[in-house]
This record gives C-alpha cells, sequence and structure tokens, in this order.
C-alpha cells in the first residue's frame, strides 16, 4: 500500500435518484480507493438513499473529501467521512444505577467498542468511584427544579469543552428539556425498558409482574423531544418466567438494558446507523 | 409394575397455607404412586398455591381420585387429575389466514401435540381443503351483524357434541361476545402480534414499520372479555431489519404467531398452565 | 417508470481490486438503472469481492445484461442476473420424514418462498399424499446397494428434465456420491442436526439427552462430497430442559432443522449467498 | 410469622422409590414449614429422585435439619439445607483475561448474584487492580512447570482459609490436576467457547471464521478430570455475520462466555444445580 493509505469510513444520505452508487465509487476510484464492505439501501419510506462504506485509500483522507465534495454538492447528500475505527468522543450522563456505565466503561477500556470517554455527567455523585477506577473526569451537575437551565448550560458547555460527537444517557434520570433534545438531534442515545403490552406509570415492573408477561424488554434510541419516541436504534429482549419476583425482573430488565445500550452505542460510534426521518437504516 | 399402573397428570390450585404437599403427597402414596416430575408454587401476588405432578400409579387413576377427594375439599382445592398423555379434544376456529391451522394439524399428525381435532369451525370456507387433507370435519359458520348469536349458538352446539375441552382462535377474526368468553374461560386460546411499542388501529405492520422497530412478537392468551388482554401463556419475538419491507414483517408476524401459539397450545394440552388471577403460572 | 423497466438482482464475485463496484454501477447507469438495495464485501480469507444487487432497470434485463457482460470479462467475474423475485425450480428429496417438507410446501404455496416445486424425489413412498395435496409430482427412486448409480442417473434426467436450479435434502436419509456433489456444487442444500459437543455415531439425541446439553442445534449448509462439512448457509439452536427427554430433543430437533432449512433456502432463492470458497457471504 | 422463621432452601437427591415427597414435606410440615416453591424430578437416565425446596420454616432451621435427619438417613438421601440467599463464599481464579471476573464482581456489588468473593486467585498479576476496586484479596500464585504442586497446594490451602463453597475458573487458563479435580468435584465451574462444527487444537476463533460458521457459543460446566467435558450447567450462542473478523468472533465469544458463566454462578450459588450423573438437573 502506498506510504499514505488510510481506512475510512463514509456514510451518506440524499435523495434517491439513478448515478449515485457510481458517483460516489468514481470518486473513490480516483483516490486510490479499494472497497472493503459496503451497503446501500433506497428508502420507500422517505425516498432517500442511504450509503455506507469501508475503504482504503492509497491518496488520503483529505484527497478523498476532495474527490467526494463535487458530488456531495450535485446530489444534495448529507455526507461524511472518517477514519476507521477513529474512537467517537462520548460524553455519559448517569444518575445513580451502574450497570450500564460500567458496561460501556469496561468495554471502552478492553478495546471492545471505538469510543473515548472524556467526561462522565452526573446529577448524583454515586458513581463517581467507578469513574475514577477507569480514571475518566466526573462531573457533579445537580438538578433541581429551579437551575434546570443552569444544568443544561454547565452540560452544553462540557460538550463544547471536550469536543463531544456522542451523548449517552446511560439510565440518567432526569427529562432533557425539548430544545437541548434538538440541538443533540442524532447525537444522543438513550436507552429505556420495553414491555409487551406496554405499561404506563410507575413502578413498570411491579405492574408487568402482575400482569404476568412472559418477556420484557429494552429499547434504544436516538433522543428527541417526544419522550421515549426517537428512532430505534436497537431492541432486545429476555424471558422471564412466572417464579420470578418483581424485582427479579428488574434485575433482569437491567441486564437487556445493559447489553441493547451497548450495541446501540457499538453501531453508532462504527457509523452504521443513519437516520431515516423516524426510522433507523442500521447497515450491521 | 402391578397391572393396573397407570401414568397420571394432577394439576391443583388452592389457597396457600401449610401441608399441602404432604397431604397431596400422601394421598399419591396411598395409592401406590410414584412422582416421575412435580413442580410447585406459592404465588405472592394471588395467595394461592399450584401444584402439577407428573406420576405413575399403581393403584389405578380412580383409587387415585378417590385418594384426592377428601383432600381436595379440605383444602378447598381446583383439583384435576388426567391420563397423562391423553389428547385434548381441541376446536379450532379459523377465518383465512391458515399458517397457524396447518401447523397445529402437521403436529398433531406427526405425534408432537397431544391433541385431538374433532372439528375446525371457520366463518369462511378457503381452509376446508386443508381440513380436508386431514381428514377433519369442517363446519362453515358465516357471522353476520344480524346473526352472530345464532352463529355462537352453532358453536357452543359444536363443543358439546365433540366434547370439546379447547377451543383455539387460530387467526379467527372475529370477536367473541363476552357472554361467550366467559364461557369458554380458561379453554379458549388466541393468539395476536405486538409490538414494541404497540400500535393502535388498522394495519400494524405497516405502523411498525414506518416506526422503524427492530422486533415484532406475538401473544398467545386466554380468552377473557377484554380483547386481547387475557392472562399471557406465551410470548416470543423476531428480529427484523431495516431492509424488511411491511409485507415482509407482516410474513414475519405470522412465522412468530405459529410458533408462539403452538407452544402455548402444547402446554396447555399437557397440563402445565394454570391461571393465577389476571397471570399464568407455566409449569414448564 | 418506462415501460421496459424490470427489477433485477445481480450477484457478482471476482478478484479483490479497485474499481468493481464504479465499473459494475456504470453498467448499471447506462442500463437506466436505480439502485434499490445493494451490499458489498471484500474477503480477506480468499481475496475474493462479492457485491449483490437489486435494482429497477429502465433498459431492461438484456440490456443490462449488455452492459454489464465486458465488466465481466474484464474483472473475471462470475456474474449472474436474476429478474427479482423470480421463483428458483428447486427439486426437494425426502425420505420418511415429513417436517422440512412440509414447511417448504406450505410456505411456497403461501407466497413466502420465491421457489416453484416441480417434483419431489424420494426413495420411500410415505410422502406422497402430502406432495398430491400441493399437486406437485411425486417420483419414487428407490436406492438399493446395488442399484445407486441408476437411481443417481434417474435424478440427473429429472434436475434436466424439470429445469431445476436447485436440489433440497429435506431430511433425505441417502449419502450422494461424491461425483453428484461434485456435479451440484453450490445448488444443492442440505439439513442436519448439531450439538455442543458433537457426537459421532448413530442415536445422536440420545447420546445428547445422556451428556445434558443444553442447546440442540441444526445446520443448513451446501452439499460437497466431505458429508455434513459443505459451506454452512445457516445455523440456529432450541433450549432444552433436564425434563426433556431423548424422544422430546428428537421432536425439538425437527422444528430447528425446519426453521433452519426453510431460512437457508429463503436466502438462497433470494440470490443471498455466495460461496467464499469454503464459507458463505449472506448479504441478509 | 413467628419469631424464629427462617427461609430456608432444601436440595436432595437419592434412589427414587414411592414415597420421598410425602417423606420429606411431612418433615417440612413437622418443622412448621410453608413451600413458596418447589420441584422434582425423576430421572430415568440414572434412576435417582431430585428435589428442591424454598419454604419459610417457623421452627427455625436446625429444627428442621432436626426432622429431616431420619428422612435423609431412610431414603439415602444427599440432603443440603441452606438458608436462603445467604451467599456462597466463592474463589475466583483468573489469568489475564478481565471479562468474566469483572462481570461477577459488578454482579456481586450490585446484589445481583448471591455470591460473596473473599479472595481471586490468578497466575499473573493483570487484574489486581480490578480486584482491589472491588476491595477483594487478590493472591498471586504463579504456576511453573515445576512447580504445579506447589501452586495447587497453595489454591487448597486458600480454599481453606476462606472457607469456600464454590470455585469458578473464570478464564483461569491452567489446567488443574486430576486429583485436584476430583476433590473439587461439584463445586468447581469452567467456562469455554463451543463450536458448531468443534475445532481442536490452537486458535479456534480463526479456524471458526475460516469455516465460516454462523453461530458460537459457550457452555459452563463442572469441572471434572475429563477437559471440557464434565456436566453441562449452561449454554448460549451468539449469532455472528460474514463480515465479523476472526478479531470480533474473538470479541462476540467474550460476551457469550461472561452471560454463561454468569448464569451458571447464579443457578449454582441458588442451589438449583444438582448433579445427575454425568448431567445437571437445573431447577430454574
Amino acid at each position: 500500500m502506498p506510504a499514505d493509505t488510510t481506512n475510512v469510513t463514509v456514510t451518506l444520505s440524499c435523495p434517491d435518484r439513478p448515478g449515485i452508487v457510481h458517483a460516489v465509487s468514481g470518486a473513490l476510484a480516483a483516490a486510490d480507493g479499494n472497497i472493503v464492505e459496503s451497503a446501500q439501501y433506497g428508502s420507500e419510506v422517505t425516498g432517500r438513499f442511504f450509503m455506507r462504506v469501508d475503504a482504503q485509500v492509497g491518496a488520503g483522507l483529505a484527497a478523498l473529501q476532495d474527490e467526494l465534495a463535487p458530488v456531495a454538492e450535485r446530489y444534495g447528500m448529507d455526507l461524511r467521512v472518517f477514519p476507521t475505527g477513529a474512537p467517537t468522543r462520548t460524553l455519559i450522563m448517569v444518575s445513580k444505577e451502574a450497570h450500564c456505565l460500567n458496561d460501556l466503561l469496561f468495554r471502552q477500556r478492553a478495546g471492545l467498542l471505538p469510543i473515548q470517554i472524556p467526561v462522565i455527567v452526573s446529577n448524583h455523585t454515586d458513581l463517581a468511584p467507578l469513574a475514577g477506577f477507569y480514571g475518566v473526569d466526573f462531573v457533579h451537575v445537580p438538578v433541581t427544579a429551579n437551575a434546570k437551565d443552569a444544568a443544561e448550560d454547565r452540560l452544553r458547555a462540557l460538550i463544547v469543552e471536550h469536543e463531544v460527537d456522542l451523548v449517552v444517557l446511560a439510565r440518567y434520570m432526569q427529562i432533557l428539556s425539548d430544545r437541548l433534545c434538538t440541538e443533540l438531534a442524532g447525537r444522543a442515545i438513550n436507552i429505556h425498558h420495553s414491555f409487551l403490552p406496554s405499561f404506563r406509570g410507575a413502578r413498570p415492573y411491579a405492574q408487568a409482574h402482575q400482569r404476568g408477561v412472559k418477556l420484557i424488554g429494552a429499547t434504544a434510541h436516538y433522543v428527541t423531544a417526544d419522550l421515549d419516541e426517537g428512532p430505534i436504534i436497537e431492541q432486545d429482549v429476555v424471558r422471564v418466567e412466572h417464579n420470578h419476583s418483581a424485582a427479579h425482573l428488574a434485575a433482569m430488565g437491567r441486564d437487556v438494558e445493559t447489553r441493547t445500550l451497548r450495541q446501540a452505542v457499538a453501531w453508532h460510534a462504527e457509523h452504521r446507523v443513519l437516520l431515516d426521518g423516524h426510522r433507523t437504516i442500521v447497515f450491521r
């Protein structure tokens, strides 16, 4: 390989029309690029076209960007080019529950998640020691009814300061303002429990137990102003039995939350998730 | 084994108090019984106790019933004794979709489901040939707005005539009256699709597709007057991808309906399902 | 869309080098083609490149083939072009067990599998009525130690006569000759049970029961001269419990065989499976 | 409840014959016991009978033991009585890989596993900081070809010193001697990867990748002198795709190892696993 060969990941979406793949692959060829893995999809729901490419580029990332710029212009593309495997700078928000945070920190450290975690933000201090063990800055930002705006401004400042690309709400038990949700559109992931059927109100595991559900699940989704209704990235379930108590169900729910959130973060950080209106395209 | 040895399955439930297992196992011992497999559970939700026993009984089924009668009386038990493996007489109701019926007929024939199917009832005639291939009576009972009562009376007559123990709604697209649901409490099983989140109204697969869900599921439950809200026997899900169309989702939904209903019918017919108020105890 | 617009599926593989996607998408553009869904993959194991495209082609299938021919020539491609959804002509071979055959026939009839089944071949006659119900020719080809060659010649003749694209061994209990396996390379699919750990010799379910395995599985693979060792298309497992007898395990094994084979046949018939030496690329 | 009421878990196995449940439930009744949950199973493989009971005992644990002692004697029972939920004292052995240890420590701390971990033993020092974060003693016991016996003697001493009930080999990469395996029969759990088909020799994930398997799994089992062949407690699998590299497969393998081992340890610590010769009975 030439000295400047770089592995790059390209993602794009644009209104669907003929010639997109030909134009993009032409730009790749012009930059001495070889496709390692790629997928495309034309959405019948929104009429948009989606593409993700992993390629080895002999002329380097900057040259590829130069080749792609006029293509993006011509087709009205939302185009992004990343060095493959470059870690996504991720701010994690937590409250008191440790299960998701512990899993994300462990995997990041073990090299199993292509993220960096420059800072953890919490409205409580319970999880500071865990952050400390992994050597990650932990910032306590209390949220009070009167000072919610100030807390969100503090968060905005941390996002800027740490050049954050992704915010993960890892069982963060405060609701973000509509304005902040809109600002973070497509770059904030939340996890919540899910049930068949669904249960409104407090103590959902107690309700699920009394209803005798046989499956409990979790949904990881992008944050939007519609609470728990953003585009779904990943869902999973676990089977429960009649002899599991409500507390046991809640414990199993934490397990399925943990692995569902982890998977969503991994796919996002590998640039495998593209937004198709209210749905996601996941090029697994 | 003595000449009269019989394999029996005993199920019971009653208000929980000490001594139940001792009393039941005493009756079994008195009837020369040996326990093959058994499970018990005390429900914290309702305060009831549940028990299921598979046993070999040297003195025969009738002798065992004699021994158990005073025990049932003393503890206020809902007690049932079955010859193990004796087929449950099952009436299947269908409309036009064949997937569940085909699966149940095939498994019954192959000896994989301990049921007999004396008769199939439908408000359409589409599935008569399939019934005919398996040599099962097919009765066409049309349902019109004006003649719904008459249709249900016809069904009641068939249940009596064929000594039916279990009614399976295998994608039967008519709603049963509250009165009939109550009559069939605990001996009619329905199957319906389930989603995370749930979708109201028509065309749920189209809604699920537009919402971009990653799992679609099915729920098998006992029929109650509350539509689709009866005690859940079994649930299952299947994973879907962004490139699956709404039609594809519907096809996958039929698969998960098929295997969820089959499992619920099997457990019911093996007397593994007991009602604990609004939930089920499933001694798998 | 122009009058001649056709939906086509293109699959190809060739030695990996830069420019393949650009060349193929150029041919598609020249034939007025629009990509609906596509995936590419460069194998690090064999150094080959794989591509599958679903496209709408304004100029028609023949025009597309004309555009693609010089591309295929230049890159040494194994290239195939199909009308999307055109059914794969499938010969099914069975012995006495009905579960896989019943499932394939039902799905084909219900429009859930893009195959045609012109003929079923068996070394027994047990399954003739099932074939008859679905109106499919059933040919009894007995296999005796002395007349194995004659039986395989009969099979070859049926493959030619019925213009068969795919042979499915749906629990066919005879071993094909090495020569026939070689002739059918990449177009014959077999299903067999799989265990963790694996068991050699007769009565594998009895061995699995005695060993107390917690999972039993099935593997669908292309047929090769190495018995049960061909490229794997799909695998699945089912969870078993200590109270399941060996017979119960065998019944559950049939279920997992059924759904594993069905999935492999569906992916093959949708041209989603490409051979990468001894492995398969499955563009799901 | 009387002041002395205790929740107890009773497990037992003995040669199968009539009257066992009656005798045990009689002893429970005599000690003012109420059964919360119980299961029994007669093994057709070995002719032994197995029972597990969770009960509330008004007369206390010691009184129950007095009542059960003559029953155990009469039936030749292997009988054990535990205070329900009392933590199992668990020694964990590791080498360099952290995934299983991290999971077990986190769950123990979160109250999700009924174990205590008085000490961690390793032939390396890499995982000492993780043990330190959780405040668990970490003992470095190097293993050399010449000093294997000494290392095992050190382990024996630690087992005695810390009153260890269970040894968990959480990716401990040394083989225990036959003698030690025999000493630890039924109280040492190991985890290893599993494949369909299985692969012998070094670098199994590379082999699995080249073979193109679609599932990789893990098996948790009791340690016996037969390497990786002890009674299976739990198995699980994860689905892999053609675009996963061998390294990716290994990472996914670690995930499935983690959750399979965790489940096996939980069931063991809840006294749900009984040995039936070479198989396990798991009263889930």
